[in-house]
């Protein structure tokens, strides 16, 4: 009879909360004003709005909730802000001196780009520890690093015949903010400001460069880092949302960091498509067993969890590689997390910005130590344990760890094959001061590390294994691309008169040319 | 409080349908006599068909709904069709003189191939719309050009070891018929006829050919062109599925068209996939925010949407290519729109029935000119303008247009290697009269063509970015097959005597016999 | 107004069923002893278990269920476990003397893994079934074939350079589990035992190799075969999961079995992504056109279906292959099914383990004939009729017929040119008692048979045409690939002295040992 009860209970709270939900909650005049207007111009995102907690309850009612329901995380959230919704303008025109784009607009000094900062009004902690999250550098990590710019270089630049040479020319803005700067984030400048003819008569509103972006790096004009609304999309700003593996998919998809395909094809996947309808995704802190059955991205990796018993099972971060011990993106082996999020301070032994050396050796001094290693890794497995034994958790990271080995050790022969090509002068490498990435058959190499190895890492960590760890760019296409590359060597060898080969002197010059960043582009 | 009064507004407004719904819906004699027979021989295309619109209301009843929220556009629906359910007989029965695969069926004049003309009957409007669409001569634009014969022969033909070169026989009537046919309609026509034994004793059914299809540019036995059922399923016909995503997915999930593919990884679908289980997908008009809050492929291409105010934002269309300015899907670059929806009259400057020439010019005569694509670009932004500034809009526009812009000169670049290859003997192309897709090398410059140049483009149209811009089928392998073609060209020069390369004179002729669409096939 | 009385009809039996669900189930002292610690240590799984059919109703209840309903298919459940629910302790604590992974744990005989014997303590009809399923052979059929294991290790085996040859070292355990196995199933055995310190103080606990594990053939510790929770997942064991597509992509994703992202993909498959929401996927019998509007895998594979009118469409099988005629998964042509669900038995003519000769033909004494190939056939269309009429239906099958043809033809011109280059030395195959899956060129090969001609005929099979049954790794593939052998065999004819080409008499002798399955490895 004990349901019956929870049924009747759970009928009467719906009952009693009913009246709650039907007050209305202050809108200050400011947001009126927006509204006024947008509410016709901008449907969309105003629908958005007003089905966001935003606008159903006030920062002062919020703020009641305590302990692990707590959701607004700031002490001292500014007066004017405790008892009105909050709208268009708590976030558009707060803080506006620190903005670069805040404009003139019916009066208002509004700004177009809500910035984490601004967030942190009534979020700081969350704002706190993205800031620590490598996620915020990555605009600077991939644009102050030679080596990957050099990389980025050989996908996005504009091939050219030159001189019966394929060489690659800059590509433009445009191409480079739509194609790696779209996930990693761009950096938005006020470029000055334009009038327009809009439904309300000419206005002016300013030029920005790197606009559209919501990327997790994005530079914003106040000089903060990230976009909040990368996950927690506008204007619903949803945990439900970013707690489903959708939000996720915009930037992991693959081949290179194939998270979403891999997770679909889990069993927690295959529990997530199918049961989901009945999960909640709201509530906080979220409940294993009761809210979900299944983890979704966000359970291992960000989200306050709890057992049915109301123990913290894993706290909030949104730092989130604070339950990572390992970096299953190759780069070009996989590693032990760097130790700052921002990862252009780092050099290997050949003094490159990146992470391992080419021979398979860890930029140690750069990244975690094995006891910082081992105690995320007890936080991730404390994870697991709400549903798996300790054997099963044990015997799933006995191969995570077998895989991690597995992969660099392939990317290595991979490599040692790619260095005899380097060698033999058949594609012109780093030892000459060159783009390890702008020939055929370095594509065809970092295909092996980029594409392969991590989706191989990536079934693993996931026990998504079945295909991806198998079939689909998985152990077949590793050995299958280290195959191809010995047979072009062999081919090549059969077939050419050896190129010059630089001199002992010559090649020690070009590595000490390529150790000071200055890579040919 | 105004939430509580629209509460118990939603609450009468139920109770007052309440009585309506239980209306029940006459069924016509024929009809009736039909599902005698198949509720039970068909139980689930009965039971579709039981759900669906046609089973519950009358079209007499359907034509007093007015303006907006018209479903009905034909104003001379016979009357012997206003007062009953549309079942199987009023479609399967009606206009019986103008199927050739009419037959007696229990005294019936029945055709199993349900056309367009017969869904004008009700449907006048969208079944003319549809024959403006370029998708209703799909099978015609396909089967009858030469040059895309070569490309689908390339594909579909069987290898063979022949003197030994591989050669490539003819395929099947059946093999092309599930494959380009299945999405692009084949030609149903009637055989003959044949006796079976059936449930109900032996009976007469004619016999077709290129049954079953439900391809777009289906060539009907009354001559019509389409299949509506492409989109609004059998028998349930809804506007639900047509605008969810997943009907589109059926012919364009990729690598050549990989619109679901980028559409679910975009901030787009993103919504859609987390929150759509709460939108409204059979409401007319839709409204934009109240009813979904992303749009779907319908959204954007076909659909009447409106604003809260009830204003229109985009009129219905099913021509579809009336909200497009350039068509992405490379031919072999990227290009306006054509102005007919025949294109098999077509002609570039070389004579092929192509819109584009091999050196990237568009054949302009053919392709909507730069005001008309002003004026679709104008009714695209509109709808994007009813949740995004006008920045943002012409933010993503220009990139979008650079992508364009960008992609088309690498494919440039592409064919160039091709030709050197072309002109060096090392594979036999259009100037020689030859096929320019049916060698090795040459599939791996239609790679870059048709599976990477066009995901890139949808990626950007669709802002899907990340993946599908970069590494997944997008500019990492745009540029890695142009290097492998550069590498295979000068691996051939390194080896090869050069074959007799044909005199100019020969090549002349060569390329008029090509310009006369006289291949090889 | 009948609709009106069905509403209030389902009202009542809802009003009535209420009682009967708040019932509470008894539950064993044993599984309440479990719960006490385990609710709080794992509660995933216990909640999981609380809203399964195993908490909610006793065997003896179940067992009243009769005819078409009927769940619990063994007559003779041991007397203790009527009348309590289905717990912890009636499933891993039941026949301990059979498990050799059964420990002492708090004075209960506790066996970790859980297999189909125990589960056919209950549902004795469906193990019976399942154990003549070739699934159920997934692990021996693999791990017990030698040429499989030759496909395996190239590609999981550690490359490595010894004396300027790649070779290829075994893989470890862990990859082998991990990946190839992961699915298959991997052998469990007990391999000693350790002591953990737990939150209730120190305690004993075997340890298991192969753990864990939920692959469809694994071997258990008490001999069985196969894992019950690979399709109805633990601890919810729900026919619902199970009948979702989503359970069948954790193995079936591609590209070697696309099964998923074809029907996914398919007319079938956009009715169910549309529509799966308003649908009872619990109901037993499944009936067509009720409870779902299109088949999912299970519909077609597994479930006993019927008609509105209560009639068996198809009849439950947990043997899967009993409604399939040809196995479409290339080994290395499509064929017809085993006869024996152990496959190691199979020899070709030329003793190759293997159901089909290099040349094309079948190993056709191992396989089923033309009689049960019709009888299965038609066991299938039966399912299709349901919704389509015989000519579709026999439409839609000569197009699949002539696929499967197709696909074996361009299999076997693949395979000639394989040949060509075997027989040229150029990489070493099973005339020279070597590898065919080792050499860059071979994976080509492998390529063409194993993922295109695969995934073309999954195309055929579902109606899922389109894009992977010409772009997707269809037939645009399987040409390129077949083009690709021949330009890579010209490559090497131009360059290459011909190394020494064994002589006839060499190539019969190694023929012979290769025959005896002396495969290097």
């Amino acid at each position: 009879m004990k349901k019956c009860f929870t049924v009747l209970a759970i009928f009467l709270m719906v009952l009693t909360a009913l009246p709650a939900w039907c007050d209305t909650v202050p809108i200050s005049d400011a947001t009126r004003d927006c509204l006024d207007c947008h509410e016709s111009i901008h449907p969309g995102i105003v629908e958005d709005w007003k089905r966001s907690r935003h606008a159903l309850i006030t920062p002062k009612k919020a703020m009641t909730e305590k302990g692990l329901s707590l959701k607004v995380s700031s002490k001292d959230v500014p007066k004017e802000y405790l008892d009105v919704a909050v709208g268009c303008a708590e976030c558009h025109t707060g803080r506006s001196k620190s903005h670069s784009d805040t404009f003139n607009h019916n009066e208002y000094d509004v700004h177009t780009v809500v910035s984490p900062e601004d967030c942190a009004t009534c979020h700081s902690q969350e704002v706190k520890q993205y800031s620590e999250n490598i996620m915020s550098y990555a605009f600077t990590n991939l644009d102050s690093n030679l080596l990957y710019q050099d990389l980025q270089h050989s996908i996005l630049g504009k091939p050219a015949i030159k001189g019966g040479e394929l060489v690659l020319e800059q590509a433009s803005v445009e191409t480079r903010e739509e194609a790696c700067y779209y996930c990693h984030g761009t950096k938005i400048e006020v470029k000055g400001s334009e009038t327009r003819d809009t439904d309300m008569g000419e206005m002016d509103f300013p030029v920005l460069a790197g606009w559209p972006n919501q990327g997790v790096g994005r530079i914003n004009p106040d000089g903060s880092r990230g976009s909040c609304a990368a996950c927690h999309t506008r204007h619903v700003f949803s945990m439900e949302m970013a707690r489903k593996p959708y939000t996720c998919k915009e930037c992991h998809v693959g081949p290179d960091v194939p998270a979403y395909k891999v997770y679909t094809s889990s069993k927690h996947g295959n529990i997530f498509s199918s049961l989901e309808k009945n999960w909640n995704f709201s509530n906080v802190p979220w409940t294993i067993g009761k809210d979900f059955q299944a983890p979704t991205c966000a359970a291992c990796h960000i989200s306050l969890v709890t057992n049915t018993d109301g123990e913290v099972v894993a706290e909030r971060t949104h730092t989130m590689s604070n339950r990572l011990s390992w970096r299953i993106f190759g780069l070009i082996y996989a590693h032990p997390q760097p130790k700052d999020p921002d990862t252009t301070k780092i050099r290997n032994k050949s003094n490159l910005p990146l992470p391992t050396d080419f021979d398979g050796g860890f930029a140690s001094n750069y990244l975690i130590n094995k006891d910082e290693m081992a105690k995320r890794t007890q936080t991730m497995q404390g994870i697991c344990a709400a549903c798996h034994s300790d054997s099963w958790v044990k015997g799933h990271w006995a191969r995570y760890e077998n895989t991690i080995k597995e992969t660099n050790e392939k990317t290595l022969v991979a490599t040692q094959i790619m260095q005899q090509i380097w060698d033999a002068g058949y594609a012109k490498g780093p030892a000459l001061g060159k783009s390890p990435f702008d020939d055929a058959i370095e594509k065809k190499w970092s295909d092996i590390w980029l594409f392969y190895a991590n989706t191989t890492r990536f079934a693993s960590a996931m026990a998504g294994g079945g295909d991806y760890g198998v079939f689909a760019d998985g152990r077949y296409h590793i050995n299958q691309g280290i195959m191809e590359l010995k047979d072009w060597l062999d081919i090549r060898n059969s077939i050419s008169p050896r190129p010059e080969v630089p001199s002992s002197e010559a090649k020690k010059k070009s590595a000490e040319k390529a150790s000071e960043g200055k890579n040919d582009q």
